[in-house]
């Protein structure tokens, strides 16, 4: 069982592989992304993962065999576990829990040669829509605190495997950064009785010059305060703290103008990778009105975050304004979508 | 002139650099270090860099030639500037000051062959009273509060000169984490009536299981709560909240602990690109009696820090008690020091 520990200074937990810890050989510097081979994640290998969790299916077709669309399958080698009390306890100075949680894929398509913005428009619909089931589903359990969905593209952007694919890890606590964003515009909700990020929609949509693309339910664009350059978030005109309770109408938005945010990213940068994080409000039974969910998705672009990760101290070495310029100029070819 | 910005949620305050924005061309993905050609570090270049502000010199050696043996000049891309006044002010939503700082490079040794391991103890003493002598120095400028300290050693680390070198960087501002600390450690002492570092230093001792290295003042050890697999932290046993206050005595000791550290993380893990962050307390006229300064060496061996940057939740591949048993079994060959 891995585990949960808690840093008497700042505060963060972090999890500690206990079930597979790595020996100093088993870190290869530069390891590239496996290519060629056998692929896990594509159609026909079903039995190489573990037991699928959900999927969507042309017609029919049984679990575990060809025929799905988008699939979510356990993690083969999970940062947390499902089974088991959550044992929360004190050893000497430390915090300690046991590592309970789930830890799953989310395979966006069938087609090992696709991403995102290869996708049409109605495939990134499914994604999304796995994105919130699988939220809906695992917030029963009352474990459980928070939900994290992610996406990790390229190799010096962590991904291990090359099949397109996001990441599910569900937590029995929230997240330092989450938790510093909830208590952040909670004070500013109580000071000016309003939430920071509409506050901001608004400025963005006012100001204009860090905009990249909107649509009907969707802004996106490169923040005042971008930590990376070319930083660009996506987030809801519709103020609502969870996304669970996304109306479908917006989710065909938000594959739009996620799929298109991708498109000019790569076009701009040249395929560069990129981590998207989903952000959403912890596990909770009502809506907060101090709290906005939103994406948002960072191009590591320069090897720079090592010291900026030490010192929370970070370096934007293209201002948000010129990165939005750049990215709204991006000449897109006649779209699939 | 850089800007700096925060961000209105979570009070991050981050450098965005007008000076040199990157173009999307500039961003060369997994960008090798420059290798071979002239070394602007390197002895007889020195016109290559900008002027001196400080150096060890073998005799009467005049600034800007060759005879020294650790050098002080200005970043040539400085993130921030040292000239003109601070000003900070509202724009909208949003918190914004002029860019002014020091941006500081301190070159380790003329010897382009050799990095901290290959150096003679009274060597790497003499960097270690570079990075107290330029502190100090330092200090003097009223518009500054906080001095950072870092050095990143391999390209996935950040570093994109191979010459062995640390950097400065002088700001107006606290950096995030170190505020941080500096909250959560004075909750601790508020509490306790105790530093937690000193605790955590007990606590250490007495668990035995992940020390590295230690000496009279100082113990190396793998923290119960490691962020990144092999994560290192130098700790001195006397409590000081500044690093600036650090006896003669006791810098001896710190090269030596330091350069054991490194070589061990060398010889145990291949030469594994690292960042090295000094944690002192602000500029202030007083010690605290709630901080502790000291040295965090985290090796970057996977690329997993992407999505982890955006949610603050980290995933430690080697628990610390395994890292550091490998550590301490490393056999080190016959020591120049």
């Amino acid at each position: 069982m891995p585990e949960l520990r808690r840093e008497p200074i700042t505060g963060r937990w972090v999890i500690v592989d206990t079930d597979h810890p790595k020996h100093p050989k088993d870190f290869v510097v530069d390891r590239p992304i496996k290519k060629g081979g056998l692929c896990p994640f594509c159609v026909g290998n079903e039995s190489m993962t573990p037991t699928e969790i959900d999927a969507h299916r042309e017609g029919a077709t049984p679990p575990n065999t060809p025929g799905w669309l988008t699939r979510v399958i356990p993690n083969k080698f999970p940062a947390l576990r499902i089974e088991g009390e959550l044992d929360k306890r004190g050893l000497g100075l430390f915090d300690l829990s046991n590592g309970i949680g789930a830890h799953e894929v989310i395979i966006e398509t069938p087609d090992h040669q696709k991403e995102i913005p290869d996708l049409l428009d109605h495939e990134v619909e499914r994604v999304m829509w796995m994105y919130r089931n699988r939220s809906v589903d695992l917030r029963g359990d009352s474990r459980l605190r928070y939900i994290l969905i992610f996406k990790n593209y390229g190799r010096s952007a962590g991904a291990s495997l090359e099949h397109a694919h996001s990441q599910l890890i569900a937590l029995p606590i929230i997240p330092k950064r989450v938790n510093e964003e909830l208590v952040g515009s909670s004070q500013y909700y109580e000071y000016r009785d309003r939430c920071v990020f509409c506050d901001i929609l608004q400025q963005e949509l006012h100001d204009r010059d860090r905009l990249v693309v909107q649509n009907k339910h969707y802004v996106a664009f490169a923040p005042y305060v971008s930590s990376f350059a070319f930083e660009t978030w996506i987030l809801p005109r519709t103020h609502r703290s969870d996304f669970c309770h996304i109306e479908p109408e917006e989710v065909i938005d938000l594959a739009r103008i996620l799929r298109e945010t991708l498109l000019r990213l790569r076009l701009a940068l040249g395929d560069p990778p990129y981590n998207l994080i989903l952000h959403s409000g912890p596990i909770e039974k009502e809506e907060r009105p101090d709290y906005h969910w939103h994406i948002e998705i960072t191009p590591k672009l320069t090897g720079l975050a090592g010291f900026e990760w030490g010192s929370g101290f970070y370096i934007a070495s293209t201002p948000p304004e010129l990165a939005a310029g750049y990215l709204r100029n991006v000449q897109l070819v006649a779209s699939a979508g």
